[in-house]
């Protein structure tokens, strides 16, 4: 652990992915393009799922689960849906290896073993969920379904990174099933905002909302709603998205209700998910060149206490102090780890943990246990001072909404910092070599200019933002009429 | 809901089936042998998932996740364990499908898009584990390790049912990595009685623990602990198994440590599970012909309050009774449910929660109202009481208690009668045909007789009880000698 992670300024794409190993969050697996998540890396994971969760259950949704596979058949039924992940999907044909006869120690597929039907793993679950949700809708009064899944999905990304773009991966998927429209759009709305709200208030990371383009739009949705991030180096991440299905999962699955009145009607559906991906976001996000920096609502340990001793007789002393501030931290919900393993020396604990993004780090020493002080080192900023020791549970519990407040707002001030209005093509151009970040620009509303400036620039519409100001101007790259400015960027 | 299901009596298996579809468990889906568990059923495995997960992180366990896929490479490892679960494996051979050329609406394999090696979807995950650790692995210093995984496995089983055997189901596996045997065999039997103690106390399900036999353990293991339960039709259900691994899987995968004294060697190993099966054992050992039975600890809902009442004056006066109850049982930590909804009449509302398992029902009714009573049923017992509104709180906190104790008892009850002790094989026979349940039998010793046995009956050994008397004896089918009785059942 000794390693020093190479600098974000000199590459940091290499940054990052050494950050995820020597912090321990994931590794590449012996499966292309598939993760491992290590334990403290799950454990970060298992806070955003915690809280997610409990926001989707505030909001009246239950938990379910549905099937791994989607048979062809049913995967074929929505078709641009179907488009948009048949290029990219892990396909089931056989239920059973055998002994190769050529060598006894070696298994091969049976050849009599073949599905008649193959099975595709799911990228995504609308399909078998709406082929589900067929035999439980009759009536008005079995309306609105509101479900969430927490699962494994694949998609065969040819080009993978850890957490940002994994064959498999994990997430949430909420699928919502309405008697009308309104309402529909309603629960897709709801459900951004709701992920806003955990981006900024629990992530820290601060997001705009907004809407996706035609061509950027979820397979199969009317309208794409999402959170996009900007990271330290100026590419955009999308966070999360919220997809207004109209009624086209409906029609495909022949889905209809008897309303009050009588009459058979399609139902209305939203889809909406966060991934492990997030776990990417918040690396790119907080963290510099010494490793992780964890805002202490997602960090599975907030203060870690270091002792710093010379023999067995200063260890017990400091060891006392240590065990007391345990209790009474932990008394005030804040989870403390004391590290008096003898394998390790204070150095090592001391990088180890800064890698690994502790908010907060005690050491106590010798001297400290004389003047009545422990030494509080802050993770966010790197500083340090000694704290009294009674004080030190309330300077504490002060410092981890300070923490959480400093990250929230340092983060914003960089990408509020990188949103660049631009009139010209050649301004364009410049801010995103430049500088990067979003460039707030008009657009004459077609897909030909959109891929247009994708092709020329690698930039692309990360959303029509909810917030932007109606603003009647000329197509930055076209010149046609334009009455709103949208965000490019390059992206993740 | 109206639809009564079949006495037990009458066809036990049927009654299963019935029960699960009404009360709301779960189904079986488009997909071969795969359910969808609905969010009532999901909820009481989230209680479950909730109460294990914390009792292993009490004994320093954590969280991670593994990928999905294991290549076949990997699988075919470690001998025993291939052999055991190439049977009935899910094979992924491609990566994408194609528009058919025929019929632009259907979508085919692309034979373009065949794997270079084909991949297994996990049966269980010690092969991808294992050669992972390989990695993390070098030193003394590094064991134990201690992981559990909570996820989705695939075996292809014929014949299957809903919770009991389904081709995909959701489990946990925990798979450690030890520097000596002693503590490896002493992690295998600490998770045996974790899943002993979480039965027993919080699913109200009497168990017995033991070893399996040679020919009843686990593919690759050296051991295999298990937790036996019985159902009421006399048949046995595995609720849980913890193995010992011995160095099966260090040896397959080249798993060595450096010892404190420097030399290298192979790393011990355990795994343990239980899954979404569980919910097939809480069914058939509490429910009735009425429908589910709930311990509280797992009940989603613990207390349902259902207004009797004409008019919405008096719905009005009722609603204000029930919302001060509400307030004081969630007060006290009792999760409690007011069923308002004016769509179904209170005999439909308790014939539901009667199917589901809610363990108390108050129904408030005009009458109610001038005594200042309530009426309490309970779903254990069936029988019915009028209480003084200002005790009812302290009586359902009390009732939360004695319920879950009674579903143990009567469940233990059940159980230590149909522990039948038998000298020859005509009683065991008769005691089997007559009477199901467990058999106490002396056995030599050898898969040949157990095989033998198991041809002739069905019965097979389910544990050699760990608490079982030493006993010389003889051997049930062979008169050879035997030094223990050993536990015969039919089983699920």
């Amino acid at each position: 652990m000794s390693k020093k992670l190479t600098p974000r300024e000199k590459d940091y794409s290499k940054w990052y992915n050494e950050l995820v190993i020597e912090a321990n969050l994931a590794e590449n697996s012996a499966v292309r393009g598939c993760m491992v998540i290590k334990p403290y890396g799950y454990s970060i994971w298992e806070k955003m799922q915690a809280e997610l969760d409990s926001k989707f259950k505030e909001t009246g949704h239950e938990n379910a689960y549905f099937p791994l596979f989607v048979p062809k058949s049913l995967f074929e039924a929505e078709e641009k849906n179907a488009e948009g992940f048949a290029k990219e999907c892990a396909v089931v044909t056989h239920y059973r290896l055998k002994t190769d006869p050529e060598d006894a120690s070696k298994l091969i597929v049976d050849p009599d073993a073949k599905l008649e039907e193959e099975l595709v793993v799911r990228p995504t679950s609308e399909a078998i969920i709406w082929n589900t949700y067929k035999g439980w809708i009759q009536s008005y009064r079995d309306l609105p379904i509101l479900i969430n899944q927490w699962a494994n999905v694949v998609r065969w990304e040819m080009r993978t990174r850890l957490f940002l773009r994994t064959a498999e991966f994990l997430w949430q998927e909420g699928h919502t099933a309405h008697a009308t429209k309104e309402e529909a759009l309603a629960e897709t709305e709801q459900m951004n905002n709701i992920y806003a709200e955990f981006a900024e208030n629990f992530m820290a990371i601060p997001v705009i909302k907004g809407r996706k383009t035609d061509s950027e739009r979820f397979a199969g949705a009317e309208e794409t709603y999402c959170i996009e991030a900007l990271m330290q180096d100026g590419k955009a991440l999308q966070a999360g998205t919220s997809h207004f299905l109209g009624q086209n999962f409906a029609k495909a699955f022949d889905v209809k209700f008897a309303s009050k009145e009588g009459d058979l009607k399609h139902v209305w559906a939203t889809s909406w998910g966060v991934s492990t991906r997030l776990m990417g976001a918040l690396i790119m996000t907080h963290s510099d060149d010494k490793g992780l920096v964890l805002p202490p609502k997602l960090a599975p340990v907030q203060v870690v206490i270091v002792p710093i001793y010379k023999g067995e007789e200063q260890l017990n002393q400091i060891s006392e102090v240590a065990n007391q501030l345990v209790k009474d931290l932990r008394a005030v919900g804040v989870s403390v780890k004391f590290d008096n393993r003898d394998t390790h020396k204070p150095g090592w604990k001391f990088a180890q943990y800064e890698l690994q993004g502790v908010p907060v780090r005690l050491a106590i020493g010798p001297k400290d246990l004389e003047k009545g002080t422990v030494e509080l080192a802050r993770r966010d900023t790197l500083t340090k001072e000694f704290v009294e020791r009674d004080s030190v549970v309330e300077k504490i519990q002060d410092l981890m909404v300070e923490i959480q407040d400093h990250l929230f707002g340092k983060a914003k001030a960089y990408r509020d910092n990188h949103i660049t209005e631009v009139e010209t093509f050649d301004e364009f151009k410049e801010v995103l070599k430049v500088k990067g970040g979003f460039i707030s620009a008009h657009w004459d509303g077609t897909p030909e200019t959109e891929n247009k400036i994708k092709e020329l620039t690698k930039a692309t519409i990360r959303c029509i933002p909810f917030e932007g100001k109606k603003e009647e101007g000329k197509c930055v790259l076209t010149g046609e009429k334009s009455s709103q400015r949208v965000l490019f960027a390059k992206a993740y």
